[in-house]
């Protein structure tokens, strides 16, 4: 029988046109032996960032729908060459942009989320095709208009294809794999697989190797993943349940967040209506902020929580509107910061581990502002000075 | 009432970020006179002979289905600069592929027609927009597939939406208007009025302001267009109904088609299925020739005609196949050629064009190798370098 897989290559793996050739030279020896494939493609190397910077040409406040029509055209001329490429070395292709291969979304336009996947698209191509190349990090919503997954978003297609497929997904990146940290920050060792809690939590927290929904959707649909380096022989790391990993160890990496900003809101009554509405604001702008602590004395409310420096926009204008209900409003965004975490599936069987942290980071002198904890984690928010720093001893410490 | 209007922009108008800007302020003060409008636009500048240089590196016959799917995303991106443009005026509007315009095509993916446009698109897009911007040359065949309607088509899509919304088509070039002949090549006045009948002759004869198609849509529909340069106060062309334009000319134009092969093609003896066969692959590539001229004679068969070299592969296929079957088939393909036409309604009625053209090319010792002629125009195929002499002469002896 046919093997089916399905293949994600990344933005720099498909970075330059004699990239591409290497990958259909690749892809036509998996075809060779006897596999279907669902290729799943990002923008070639900085095309998104460029098309964004043109757009700064035109507008300070461009209109999301228009983005995500401007964006998507950077995997559909992936997906083009991809194809041509194929085509060259005598393999039968379809490619597909998003919403060609079903991909239906919903949600805000660059942050939209897949709904569901038509599997009948992909049986009736592999009639006629050995490869299907599909857009990653698009879609199309319900009025029939195009939308993007968000950056990153590439991952997400290719699992839930994967999920809807019930093949395992491999995601091909230039890092061979997932290490106990960023190797750019300090050279800890590669990890041959890891849980997917971990690394949702890894990738929440920053280590930014996949997006955390992409994880979450391998997680709640059981598909493995196996991130490797591009056409390279090296060993990558297997995603997988956490019941399926024999050996668990009490920490399996550091995370360090950057450009985070540090929030702090204050109001001289403890008013729900504020929050309530600060909150519903939040959501429907669809900005992630964690790290809340909440302060009520005499001298009124405060909040404090931090978010990525991304959303800096949207978040004025949420205290603009606001501060025109509540004129006593106060509050104050601080850069410079970035978030240290540690993460392991075994720290809740073993004590000792936030002990240490907070010991490490004390004889280091590495000042801490804000500390949270989940269940396989905890972060601490220190100066952007002393982020590598702190990964440094923290990665030396658990000995990863 | 608010008034409607269809106007396109082609590449070079919107080539740059400055230029999209000064459309859309231009586009602005359109709104403001309470006009709706649909504006349709190319690619920008380059874009799309930019994306066939980097098929070139993967591919040398490159799968039409993967180029339409590749060039669509030219004009995808024009609209969403437009859109965003637009918006920062304050202008409300929607921006849409072709597929999203409801513009369903059939045939040959990189030439394909215009099936039929959808006209409640418009309606539902205008009942909260007062722009809707429309990527040109492109639509989505009955498979779903993304296509193109072949180079310049996408005045097609303006005249084929402005026919579906019954109101007249703006085109701006970087022309003011059509001329009495390519104003590269000599001097000619520019024509205040043109009739759909002699501007499709001078389209397919090369004068290529607009391309034939567009203004074959524009007569059958009977939309006016209004050919204009792009942000300039300098006088137009309009192309009407014959009928309503008072007085004619014999001669309005001359054109000059450039780059023509002249093929000369012999078989032994009379064979009516070569021709068959010839024919039917020469329209299933849709490879448009003309001038035909056919002799039989106790030499066999001979037929020459002349076709733009864009086609020489396909055409160098169908010859490679025929060749197996009839192995004495014998072709000859020069190029080095050109086609100077002289075009005018009122040549039906004066007498007399034909030979003033006859004698003004002997006079000048332009040598020709084949004449045709139709009701409005006559044609002859020259020396490529005889042909901006050839132009200048017929200019001056028609007073253009």
């Amino acid at each position: 029988m046919t093997k089916r897989s399905v293949i994600k290559f990344g933005g720099t793996s498909v970075g330059d046109f004699s990239k591409i050739k290497n990958i259909a030279s690749y892809l036509a020896t998996r075809v060779e032996k006897v596999e279907e494939l669902v290729v799943v493609v990002s923008a070639m190397g900085k095309t998104t960032d460029e098309l964004l910077k043109n757009v700064d040409m035109l507008s300070k406040e461009p209109d999301q729908h228009d983005l995500a029509l401007l964006l998507t055209t950077g995997e559909q001329q992936t997906i083009s060459y991809i194809s041509i490429a194929l085509k060259a070395l005598g393999i039968n292709t379809k490619a597909m942009t998003g919403f060609q291969a079903g991909i239906k979304t919903k949600g805000n336009y660059m942050k939209s989320k897949i709904l569901e996947v038509d599997n009948n698209v992909f049986e009736k191509a592999f009639e006629s095709n050995n490869v299907v190349v599909v857009a990653g990090f698009q879609g199309m919503n319900e009025a029939g208009e195009l939308t993007t997954l968000g950056r990153g978003g590439s991952d997400t297609t290719a699992v839930a294809i994967a999920s809807s497929l019930g093949t395992p997904c491999e995601i091909y990146t230039d890092v061979a794999g997932v290490y106990g940290t960023d190797p750019r920050l300090y050279s800890a060792k590669r990890l041959d697989v890891v849980s997917f809690e971990e690394m949702m939590e890894m990738s929440a927290l920053g280590a930014g190797v996949l997006e955390t929904r992409s994880v979450e959707i391998a997680k709640n649909y059981n598909v493995p993943i196996y991130l490797g380096q591009t056409l390279s022989n090296e060993r990558g790391t297997w995603i997988m349940p956490q019941e399926d990993i024999l050996e668990q160890k009490a920490v399996t990496g550091v995370a360090l967040d950057k450009d985070m900003h540090y929030v702090t809101f204050s109001y001289p009554k403890n008013d729900a209506t504020l929050l309530k509405q600060l909150f519903t604001q939040l959501e429907k702008e669809e900005i992630n902020i964690d790290m809340i602590s909440q302060i009520v004395n005499t001298e009124g409310l405060q909040i404090s929580f931090t978010m990525k420096d991304t959303d800096t926009l949207e978040l004025k204008h949420i205290f603009d509107t606001l501060y025109q209900e509540f004129a006593e409003l106060n509050y104050v965004v601080k850069s410079e910061y970035v978030k240290v975490s540690v993460i392991g599936s075994g720290m809740r069987d073993m004590s000792g581990v936030a002990s240490k942290v907070f010991m490490t980071l004390l004889e280091n002198d590495i000042e801490f502002y804000q500390v949270t904890t989940s269940e396989i984690s905890i972060s601490y928010v220190v100066d952007k000075a002393n982020g590598v720093l702190a990964v440094g001893k923290l990665c030396a410490v658990f000995g990863l």
